[in-house]
């Protein structure tokens, strides 16, 4: 698009006729070279596998190993061309290693076929990605961990609906998110262990009648079994699917609290300010903080969600065993990859990059009545009034308040045993919003003393 | 829509203002009230345990759990009458409570909120809803196993790309779906174990300054632990979410299995026959059999990936803690488990019900040269050519078949020395349909006594 | 769910065994009845036709015209009872008539199929629902261009990235949502006409020998003309999925503004109050209002989001001509449709209901330099400075206003001075808020007089 | 990946800290590039306009133009080097021209901001879009209606649940893939109509203070018309959603036609074969013909549906006026626009391509009794049966033929007249599946007369 006539988008490409347009949508090496190394190291254990079955000689065998390490480094070194006209990554890969070790190189593809070839590049690929994004999470998590620890004490407003609804600390409300993700990690760790079986020896759907081992080459590549039905190991991407499902739920959890951060930063709140480094200015107005970063990372959750949604309407009413149809997994399966790596990394510079404004906080939670709920859990618990009994009066406390534009704890003592005699002044000991919080020590509550325990806790059960 | 003027579809119901269209909006009695159980079974849990802690007094504990009790009899003999003015389940419950025993009900809703209410109503719900897919998935798993066992031995081409490739057998080929059924019931069993985590006791979202004990009504509900943050407890639908994507995942295996069904059942094909229990006829062709439950499973992966997506959508971008759009968590969660219930079944039901036409199955396997991958690895074995050269020979054994219009195995030995000399006549003990799968006995191959085993393995692995 | 053994949820409804199960998944009579009128009305145009045409006697004619008109009367009078042993709408609506007039009954299905009834009646459905939605869509835009009118002179903060950026008027900001409603209308308009093919007499694919007049019926129901081929006429979807995606473009628009209410409801902003009738209180704080119904609506774009993806689902990959698949294409619609319906009205009603908080609005523009783009532009049009110049030159004194604490107006001109030496008092005139609105004269800009010329303009559009 | 440490897949991509994040989620280059040739285009015209209304001098207009002329030289001579640094392809194209002409660059951006600028550029690139996707459209049409001339009379088995249901001509079928592209054409027409209104000019967001000439750039681009409101100008992408919904919907046509060229490659149909330009052989099976090509056109709806999806839920809830969560409307459009571009291409390839085994075709029709909906209407036409008494009477004389193993046009007179002893040997003429096709005149029915004359319609009404 960017050189030749603007006129054409893409006619122009299709001028060549059938074989253009076939080898434009045939050919995926565009999208598969990053199965690369991947492709190398399933090859390199079939071919120890052929050999100390006796399938391939001791000689081949050291041929087509010393020849996959070849081709890897030359890809590694940039000095290896991919063809189209290949097809993908496997035809690449040993097409070289013919150039490179010659005849030998036919006899790799004994007792495989690229159905299972690709099913076990893919998967490797797969479990990888998730060691990786599993890591970039636990990053962010501690990050999280970080600041909640700092500000573990911190009141703010809590809210419902985006309404104030009763005080928090800004440490409890960071390590809701690192539940969040805590959980995402336990998804993926799962889909991990799910997809642990090796294709390999499936060959193109039958199985084969080679002596192969198949638990070796499973144990060689880390897998922990062979899968159990060769046709199933061919037309199956469960594991892309499950990842990309936990992928998606983790983007949500990131788009949430992306959400909040461009909430926090609006003029409205301005709970937090975010430096520079992740955020865009105004050349005129220099004041501005625009907070692309955050922006960013809620839109990216529709890349994740719709990569998803691809994949599972590939899948969809589609027979067995391998179709081309499935060729179509890589990509949204890398992409997803690509933008929640990039998320999660841009969050965690976020977490570790704002300021939190604690005195705007503490501002913040004089509005609302917040301890509007201490007020009536008071005269539950001291009165004994019945909870919806006790709603109804403080609902006439709140209201005399607001009429007289002051804070509950400003409210003189008669005001309040106008509406219930038996109010006395211990009641002022709940209308604090550092004793409402700190009062808060039910398990999984706001008090300051529970988000430090929580956050110890999470270091053992997420770092 | 099928009482009063057929010119109005909807627009007659909100002439009342807009009184009657917030009703419509924020009402949601008509969905949740499929949570009573779960509603009546954590009020009781979380009365028995103010009680214990002395929150309640003894009597009233009790006032309030027999009142539930009843309440629920009243529901189950359909005597109870549901309120759209009292929006939901909880507070018809409630509601019916204070009718029952007074002002006793006013103390129940102590040291909770809506909030942590409906997130462990909906999770009691969803962990049941698991229980009882997993239930159905198990019955598909024994009417394939069955199937399978049948026809371990029962030989037909395997395809890819839909075009004849290798022969395998039918009861391999069963054995792929209980693989992909078989990792829907792990996903399910994972999502269970995460999400046994119980939100009640979380309040509103900030915990309580009450005494309550969140370990003991946790357990009491068979929750393994309560959940760790207050704010998280109350804003967290990943439980959802992943049984969604679980559901989605299996409904796609459903509608493969469904789009095969309906291939077997084509004039093109008939490998199968189902009878007048899962088909519709024609009162003008009393020969056709329209294979509408399977279309109809086909069709419904749609609902629920539809329904993943909706809630992927309501959840993103969501500010803590709870909002009003988690409302509508529940009806895709529902439909989809109805959705998946009925598919389980259906496709149980066509298992089983299933002729499977073994002649015309073997005499399919004729076509498409299926035994040359066995030709072309018998050269690799017996005579040591590389694989690739070996496929090069093959491929013009084949064409000599083709020309002469006969089979592999009908081929005379004199033609195949044309192409290749050194081969023998031992060739011919690979050239047959039965040979070959007899020989695919590499781990997870068609050979009959590979599937048995397997079929063995997997009623420990499943059942 | 309601009824019965909880410990059941769905699985006894399948006890009964496969004819049940097949009843369960095959039956569509819950949801097409919904149908009723419209397979009565096109039912009634072609028993009126084939009458015409001679295929049916006078006598038969009538006798089933006024048959059909009873069984409509019955249902909706409540009198008919839909039985799901007769699976859909169409056979229930032609048993009742067998019923009311015997034999004749039996003839009104010649020449046509249920594939071309279904299309037709559909279509119908949807054709009427099309209007019903475009006036409640146009009922929202009345009801934005009032509070518009009330308001564009309105003065308040316009964002960017929930960053204020300049000022504009709420009427101007309201006028943004007409826009987008009316490109709603005039999508719906499309799909409207496009649909308006009418597919009866397509029979069940082929067309028939009958001597039928398809423009005849076409024209009785309203359509523009026949559909064109047969095969096209049973399995064509494409109106239902363009309407599903003009309603999912329209939850689009709805959740923004749905999201802007919310955040303008919030204490951080304040800009708008609704009244109870359209939020949820808190009987423990009397003051607050959740925004119930916006958060509500902001959700419900996943649902519509979700049918739409449901429908291309189900649709993708379907050969000719009918398949059961699309039985499923009606629940979507049918719950997109009633979302929508109770979206638009609710959104009505809010929009309605709000109180502006004008002065709330007003001290809001006091902060973030909203005229710095009004300086900037001075220096340009005054002072002949290249706009990036003018930019930075504007920057530097943003940059002093900030450091004094002042608004830009309240800046000494000495100070400016010291920037931009050229600068004269003249610069005041642009800097109020104001003065900014008024100024932004150029077409579709914020000048109250453009925003009441485009309310004119709107109206006619529109209304 | 394919260089660089195997062990790390994008995790070292942010070694550098917070500003590679930044820079890597925040610039759009590598995406916005493609939208080079309108960003000039647009750049050019508000030039002209600021020098005819006197805001630019007529030598720094020119300078301008000139200055745009060449940076898009250098840009389609490969001459020109994209920077991350500069973000996108606004600040790349005027950094360069700044470069080349000096300060008068600076001037060129005076009323107007990127937000405009970019909603500018994609609507002209989406314009142009649609316009390609149409003419390829239109060359799709145009390879189907030639097949369909070549085959009006070719008979082949309707179906209806993939179960052989009436005769039809292979002519007709393809026409019903003509009506459907048509639709999409219309479509896509729609599209480019409403989006046909011109941003620039609207600002940031509020308009300017320039007497600038809206109607002029407007005019210029070739638009109908300004757009109406500043700030729906910048936060619309209504015309990106409605493109991909006409593109998902088209996708689904593509797909349902693959699946169908898929199904009848398939052994047991062999309707139509496919060269090897759009199949992929096997080189150890050389008859084999995988249909690649329209394996893939079918998976890639996914990727369309995808894309749809992703831009809904980007958008969903989003504030006005402009985000930065739009900048990822994009990728999306350009991604479901070069996939429907190749599928289209592909597609026309394979229509062209394919031979139609027309013996074959009329093979399949002597099964499943075709002409039985024949039967039933000579039935009710000549005998005057009502036509559900002619259906069971059809339904008795097709078993007595299933039973005899022979055709309907097989059975001896005297059978048939065991049934209906008023059957005459007249009944034969409708018998016969050449005689049925004929008869289906109807319009839009299948009769060879009625194709010819709806492709020659066709004609008129699509290209």
């Amino acid at each position: 698009m960017t050189d030749g006539d603007a006129n054409k988008m893409w006619g122009g490409r299709f001028a060549a006729g059938p074989a253009a347009i076939m080898q434009q949508i045939n050919a995926s090496i565009d999208i598969d070279k990053r199965l690369y190394a991947e492709d190398i190291e399933g090859s390199k254990a079939h071919a120890r596998m052929l050999a100390k079955q006796g399938i391939l000689t001791p000689a081949d065998g050291k041929a087509i190993i010393n020849g996959l390490d070849a081709v890897k480094a030359e890809i590694e070194a940039g000095r290896f061309t991919f063809k189209t006209a290949l097809e993908d990554i496997h035809m690449n890969v040993e097409a070289r290693l013919r150039e490179l070790i010659g005849d030998a190189a036919g006899r790799l593809h004994t007792a495989r076929s690229r159905n299972d070839q690709v099913a076990t590049d893919f998967k490797l690929w797969t479990r990888r990605a998730i060691d990786e994004v599993s890591a970039a999470a636990r990053d962010l998590v501690a990050a999280l961990l970080d600041r909640a620890e700092q500000h573990a004490g911190t009141v703010m407003p809590g809210f419902t609906h985006l309404q104030p609804a009763q005080p928090i600390t800004f440490g409890h409300h960071l390590m809701a998110y690192v539940e969040m993700f805590g959980r995402d990690l336990g998804r993926l760790a799962d889909c991990r262990a799910r997809l642990n079986e090796c294709p390999l020896g499936a060959a193109a759907l039958a199985g084969t009648s080679f002596p192969i081992d198949r638990h070796a080459t499973a144990t060689a590549l880390g897998f922990d079994r062979p899968s159990a039905n060769s046709l199933d190991a061919v037309s199956d991407r469960d594991f892309a699917l499950e990842y990309l499902s936990g992928l998606s739920i983790l983007a949500v959890h990131l788009s949430r609290l992306a959400e909040e951060i461009v909430i926090w930063m609006s003029d409205g709140f301005r709970y937090i300010t975010l430096s520079d480094a992740f955020t865009t200015g105004s050349s005129i107005m220099p004041q501005k903080r625009n907070p692309d970063a955050a922006e960013l990372v809620r839109a990216k959750a529709g890349q994740v969600i719709g990569s998803l949604n691809q994949l599972l309407i590939i899948l969809k009413g589609l027979p067995l065993a391998y179709g081309k149809d499935m060729q179509d997994d890589k990509a949204p399966t890398f992409a997803a990859t690509d933008t929640i790596a990039l998320c999660l990394a841009a969050t965690a510079g976020m977490i570790r990059d704002m300021t939190v404004n604690e005195a705007r906080l503490r501002e913040a939670t004089k509005g609302g009545f917040l301890t509007a709920t201490d007020l009536a859990d008071w005269l539950v618990r001291v009165l004994g009034l019945p909870f919806r009994d006790a709603h109804h009066v403080t609902g006439s406390i709140v209201a005399k308040a607001e009429a007289a534009g002051c804070q509950l704890h400003e409210l003189p003592l008669a005001e309040m045993q106008q509406i219930e005699p038996k109010i006395t002044t211990a009641v002022f000991d709940v209308l604090g919003v550092d004793q409402s919080v700190a009062s808060r020590k039910s398990f999984g509550g706001t008090a300051p003393d529970n988000v430090r325990r929580a956050i110890g806790a999470a270091k053992e059960r997420f770092l």
